[in-house]
């Protein structure tokens, strides 16, 4: 009993293609990249299209990943506790802090970000809920690697891509950093994921002190550093608000 | 070749299931609702909750939808060409309106929301992208069903519920108003699926003229209405939005 379905794992795989590089692709070249023969494949895409899994364009012929998928990903953060208890808070998290706030959770050797406050200014912003950031070069990243044991061991099997020219890339390196921010709590990225761009996260954790996400915020540098290191009012502002929701989610007091 | 898969169609019903009502299932309730031994749902659920479709609590063993759907519905609006060409002309549609603005598509007998930009002012608003609006009670709905033949089946189709006591329920006369939405080119929604608020829309048509969306504004119907009517500078600037976005679209300028 409970084995697990071929087909359920294929029909995984044939999304997760769709999700990455170039997201168009005919029946031959899905066939080919997940390795099954053109007419199992196309029994796979026929049984997506039919529930809204994937879509195939008219003209090209070529599939893409279907609405479906939006209105069930849209599910999943409605039942989302943590975001929910979070939704308030990163919303008081912005206008105090003045920059963009993120909520990510662990997923796929990565941060899932499950909420995104637009910075409180007239900018054009584009929403990230459902982005996945780096677990080695951004302050989400760090903070849920630095706390998160799974995650932890995630991080120090990735490949330590360089993303900038900042990016540490030396996995010693990266753990050494990972235990100052255990030690002080919270964690920095100063242009190690965007030239420029600084964020600040810190950790949430649950009624058994288990860390559940991290939160932060995410700005240029000229706004979030004081010379090298971040603002202590930032820093101060990312961590109160990781306490309010860590004590929603039923974290004690102390 | 290319008939269905039948593993393939019980885990879109248990993801359909969890998306829906309850949301948090335990094994029994999935088995007997879709009508399966719970061994083989058993099976279903462990395959989705591996590639990470559903996730399980720990204490109290429900399933629940998983983040991997929030990942890939983030990808499918990353590929959505309608939603692309539209961002910076619902942006300034906001602007000008100080409205909120939605671009929807049709999907399993509903509108899908594949953008929302807020409403230009501080007040706190929740996204609504990836939720989905009857087609019968609101501005969006009521355009797709004038112009596109597919929609409006569907639309007819349906149960015509009363979501609030203004809705049209009876099908002859949303019939009639979908006439005369085809003749003016755009609908409105004056408190039909929310008290107090009201919505304008108009059709966003592609190269070959097919309607493959709709855009609106939404808003409380002191600011919206002009009496009973939405105010005529309000559907000009809806209608402009739409006519830019199908011109994006490729659809030609007369």
């Amino acid at each position: 009993m409970a084995r697990t379905i071929q087909s359920l794992e294929r029909a995984a795989a044939v999304l997760r293609l769709l999700a990455g590089g170039e997201r168009r692709l005919g029946l031959s070249d899905i066939a080919s990249a997940i390795g099954l023969a053109k007419a199992t494949t196309h029994g796979l895409l026929r049984t997506l299209q039919q529930e809204g899994f994937v879509e195939q364009d008219e003209i090209s012929g070529k599939y893409q990943l279907g609405a479906e998928l939006l209105r069930l990903g849209n599910s999943y953060l409605d039942v989302h506790e943590l975001r929910a208890r979070a939704l308030v808070w990163t919303d008081d998290l912005a206008r105090s802090s003045g920059e963009s706030t993120y909520l990510g959770v662990l997923h796929q050797r990565g941060v899932l970000i499950v909420h995104h406050v637009f910075r409180p200014d007239d900018s054009r912003q584009v929403l990230e809920v459902g982005a996945m950031q780096p677990l080695h070069s951004t302050a989400l990243g760090k903070v849920l690697a630095a706390f998160d044991p799974v995650a932890h061991n995630e991080a120090m099997d990735s490949d330590f891509a360089a993303i900038t020219p900042l990016t540490v890339t030396d996995p010693a390196a990266f753990d050494r950093e990972l235990e100052a921010v255990r030690a002080r709590g919270w964690a920095s990225d100063v242009g190690e994921t965007w030239d420029g761009v600084a964020s600040v996260a810190a950790p949430i954790v649950d009624r058994r002190r288990m860390p559940v996400g991290a939160v932060g915020i995410t700005g240029a540098v000229e706004r979030v550093l004081d010379g090298e290191a971040p603002r202590p009012r930032l820093v101060a502002a990312v961590r109160d608000c990781a306490r309010a929701v860590s004590r929603d989610l039923g974290a004690g007091r102390f």
